[in-house]
């Protein structure tokens, strides 16, 4: 397969290391609005060869959009429009309700598979990229009914040969689940880093005491500002829900802590700790990760 | 050094095994409340003895306290009533402020050493205990002009002897210092998992969605309450404070998101994105490890 792989960052980086070291990649394109991006990307090995959109797309049979979900809404029509025969596009966005509704209707809609692969780091860039990212995470493949049974056979075979673990559901349901499990970690990051960030200016030395809870507590503030303004935009009716919710909790432990109310603030804590449930979870499968 | 542990969870358990393994300790003798862990911790080989504190006193050279702060406080007092000669006393816990209060105009507060390691991970008791989790780490002493110079000198040993960085500073700023990098942190991750298990209820399969990000982020939400609870309760008006400049801040994200102001969530993400500049420092630390 000839995979063409737009934006040579972090994901689409490491997507074309694992897809060119499993075999499922003949050969791999990458394009890239950013020169110094492409330059590495041949340095470091990611591509085999950098082109413009326009050169790759006749040579592709998919093509992999792995730029900022704005970018992304832009750039889909015009490759559907130009697209021929069994060619397949696929996008790897942190929001798929806008994505899904741009291309609604459109003649080549079914020759399109909205994805989200459930992996990544708070770093970008290709020197970010890793071949390793994607095994043993969760792939997630949206209003699947939509791309023709051709296109969604590719890319889940695609997304397997990563060892991934498939999952299917409504766009929209997507967006607001997601809002929950991985756009407000960021948020709640992002926000951590500003607020220390903001005492260090008078409090020289505090970081002395920061020690590993810090850090990963405020790791995904690290995150691209590309990436992420765009995803809380396209997804900012669910975030402001899931914030108010956020907010209230946290009103509610500085309430009973501004209270000396301890026994409660014991037991908030009690009901959070049900969350070992789920993180032994996904540990689990972090430590279970395939060596290659 | 005849060392006598009060708390032979995380804290005092890893103090254990490592003092024992690099030479400090001739002789660990494990105090605690909780019969189950005193069991533990001789059959896991932490201790060498378990035996009441009125037994253990007599026979220790230094007694660390690794308990819940409050019941620090409850027991500092009746110990320095206890102690003669050369016996020191030093206390794990992370707010430092009230301790030392506690016992200003002691008789014996010159043999007590106020000190916090920065060290910890979300779990707790004996079997959490491991031998390498002080190494490279920081340790703080506080109001050291307080304690006298042999008491002093013996702790600084002690915790050189674990390669620990020493710092130093008043019991008051400590617990404004680490209301920003500790225990806001501890907050935030308490909060994402309530308020994330709070939506649970309604979405069975939300966390099929989660990865590295949330589980890096909410983390800290298996921390153990008995040993927050009063920690928040003697931080109270420091945390008081970082949780309104918090909220403030996340107040501020919800607003710009909430308007579609997405240049000003870029820039407010691009202030954050000067955290790098910590962590990788922090990071670094980790990833330098000595391995024993």
């Amino acid at each position: 397969m000839k995979v063409t792989i737009v934006g040579i960052g972090l994901i689409g980086g490491s997507l074309a290391l694992s897809l060119k070291r499993n075999g499922f990649a003949s050969e791999i394109m990458a394009v890239d609005n950013n020169e110094t991006h492409l330059k590495k990307a041949l340095a470091l090995g990611i591509a085999d060869e950098v082109m413009s959109l326009d050169q790759a797309l006749p040579k592709s049979d998919i093509i992999i959009l792995a730029i900022p979900v704005d970018a992304a809404i832009g750039l889909l029509p015009t490759i559907l429009d130009q697209i021929e025969g069994e060619q397949i596009v696929a996008d790897m966005g942190s929001t798929k309700r806008d994505i899904c509704r741009e291309v609604t209707g459109h003649p080549r809609r079914g020759s399109f598979v909205a994805s989200h692969p459930i992996a990544g780091t708070e770093n970008s860039g290709p020197e970010a990229a890793f071949a390793t990212l994607f095994l043993d995470k969760v792939g997630i493949i949206c209003d699947k009914e939509f791309s023709n049974p051709k296109a969604l056979t590719v890319i889940e075979k695609l997304y397997k040969s990563l060892f991934m673990r498939l999952t299917y559901m409504d766009a929209s349901e997507h967006d607001r689940h997601i809002a929950y499990v991985s756009h407000l970690s960021h948020i709640t990051s992002f926000t951590l880093g500003l607020t220390v960030l903001e005492v260090e200016k008078n409090e020289k030395n505090i970081f002395d005491m920061a020690g590993s809870g810090f850090a990963s507590t405020a790791r995904l503030a690290k995150s691209s500002p590309a990436m992420w303004a765009p995803i809380f935009d396209q997804n900012a009716e669910n975030l402001s829900k899931v914030l108010s919710a956020y907010i209230k909790n946290l009103e509610l432990f500085k309430e009973l802590i501004d209270q000396g109310e301890r026994d409660r603030v014991f037991q908030l804590m009690e009901e959070a700790n049900d969350i070992r449930r789920i993180l032994n979870g996904i540990e689990l499968n972090e430590n279970n990760k395939i060596k290659i």
